[in-house]
């Protein structure tokens, strides 16, 4: 259950009427999410999404909401952010600060097929694109330095021979950083909750909270190992030779990218068996949700470290 | 036919390489409009509307784009104009000044029912709302001046009572301007086939190159003129009030306004009697429309100076 905070239908008439959006029709609690309250809002003006922001705060959220606009006015489906009276996307609600975005059509799939895989590989590479032209910067949080000292922390809970292999990917990722690849605005998180799917068309690409500057071969490779994953923890040849040929389509991969495609997938593979481990072993306090089981991403390592991938160029 | 400038498949998928849009799927003229050509754009990123601007100049085209996108920030749906790579929205195709926008759901209708009344009353009252943060000002070219200018040139085509009539009222007007109203961004031309409906909602307000700073009041006049008005050129009272019932709830109107109402009907009557008659009797070269008759708007003028009309507060 993802309402943190509790709004009532008073609260969001109140908050509503700093806006353009008309009178409030309907207000209805959205189970998903872990980061965030969210509420679908429908007003006169049309269907929005009300998100209070239980963690992040007034300082970081103008690079996400600035963000989404940007690619919004590029024509990326993606949550836009609506305005105030006073021309601000941040408000305040109920104490947290809060936000209403656009809402967007269709719904995210469990089991994509190769024409929804080429579909997200083609939009991931338009929001690399529309992203160029962005002017804003943030660093990785979960870039070098998070996973040694993450790293640092979950091993003592694993067994040795895991333990090592965790020790020595971090080792080699931070003594071999994929430096000199082309940079941009990255989604860092484009996992199939966070892509909304109309049939074979990508209705939106949502929850951008942990977007910020890197190499956007990093980004395919983190879409990659999770769209076109098989239960095994190996890539289905057909559905990334979809993906990538489509993201190619938009932005070709250059011959240093290409080369380091294996590479980005290992290091795409242990940031999230390391923040699944932290999340297992270090939960956050009043954490609600039931953290996902961190075996899947270390399979997906071992299997990217014994069988380097191609980049099907 | 509004397709001034023929535009091939070959043509706009060169320029969309420009845009994060994703690739061409279809391409459909559109053979409404009187100013521009405009084209469907269905692309890999969904739907569109290519617009070339057959008179308006790229030093006139930034208002209303950034006006659109202003109201676009702040959930007022209109269309949205798409940046390109380098982040600017007007660009140039086939020797003309053309932008591509959103495409918005609904279609315009002819014989709207009250609750269509009251929805555009609605969201004529949330646009104006959302403009009052929109920075850049334009004056209105169908304003006071205009209007005596192009009275003097076609009133020699009218019968001498049509003549005096018109010229009275231009005078009238232009010694009593509508001062010490609330001002504000206004559309200017919001008729019937300058909304869509989806049902009972508005889905789209567009063509917002009439758009100007300019008395509120005088929006809701031109506004209610076409909406509410009956085949003999008489306000149905019952359209008219859900129009305006709805338009206060959104932006009650001042008291000075209420008293102004009979006269910002007038002179929103008189402005497309002149336009008409202008466009009757002297058409532009090259005109390729058939003018609207401008007998109706006569009427309308003389039914609102024979019988001032109440601001239903």
């Amino acid at each position: 259950m993802a309402v943190f905070t509790r709004v009532s239908e008073a609260d969001i008439a109140a908050w509503l009427s700093n806006y353009s959006l008309g009178t409030l029709i309907e207000l209805q609690g959205i189970p998903a999410g872990i980061e965030n309250t969210n509420y679908f809002v429908t007003t006169s003006n049309g269907r929005f999404v009300l998100t209070l922001f239980e963690k992040l705060t007034s300082d970081d959220l103008p690079f996400f909401l600035n963000l989404m606009a940007h690619l919004a006015r590029h024509g990326i489906p993606c949550p836009c952010p609506v305005a105030d009276k006073q021309n601000h996307f941040l408000g305040k609600l109920n104490d947290k600060p809060a936000c209403i975005v656009s809402r967007l059509s269709g719904k995210s799939v469990t089991q994509p097929n190769t024409a929804q895989c080429a579909a997200v590989g083609a939009m991931l590479g338009q929001m690399h694109s529309a992203g160029q032209s962005f002017g804003d910067q943030m660093l990785n949080p979960r870039g070098s330095s998070w996973r040694a000292e993450a790293a640092n922390k979950v091993k003592r809970f694993l067994p040795a021979q895991d333990a090592a292999l965790l020790e020595s990917e971090v080792a080699l990722h931070a003594a071999n950083p994929l430096n000199g690849l082309p940079r941009g605005i990255i989604h860092a998180d484009l996992f199939r909750d966070n892509v909304l799917m109309d049939g074979e068309h990508v209705g939106g690409l949502i929850d951008f909270y942990f977007a910020c500057t890197g190499n956007l071969l990093y980004d395919v490779a983190i879409t990659v190992n999770d769209w076109c994953m098989t239960p095994e923890g190996k890539l289905d040849a057909t559905h990334t030779r979809a993906m990538l040929n489509a993201y190619h389509a938009a932005r070709p991969f250059t011959a240093r990218e290409a080369e380091a495609w294996p590479m980005a997938l290992r290091v795409a593979a242990l940031r999230f068996w390391i923040s699944r481990l932290y999340d297992l072993y270090l939960p956050r306090e009043g954490e609600m949700v039931h953290p996902h089981n961190p075996e899947q991403f270390k399979r997906i390592l071992q299997n990217h470290i014994a069988t380097p991938q191609p980049a099907w160029l």
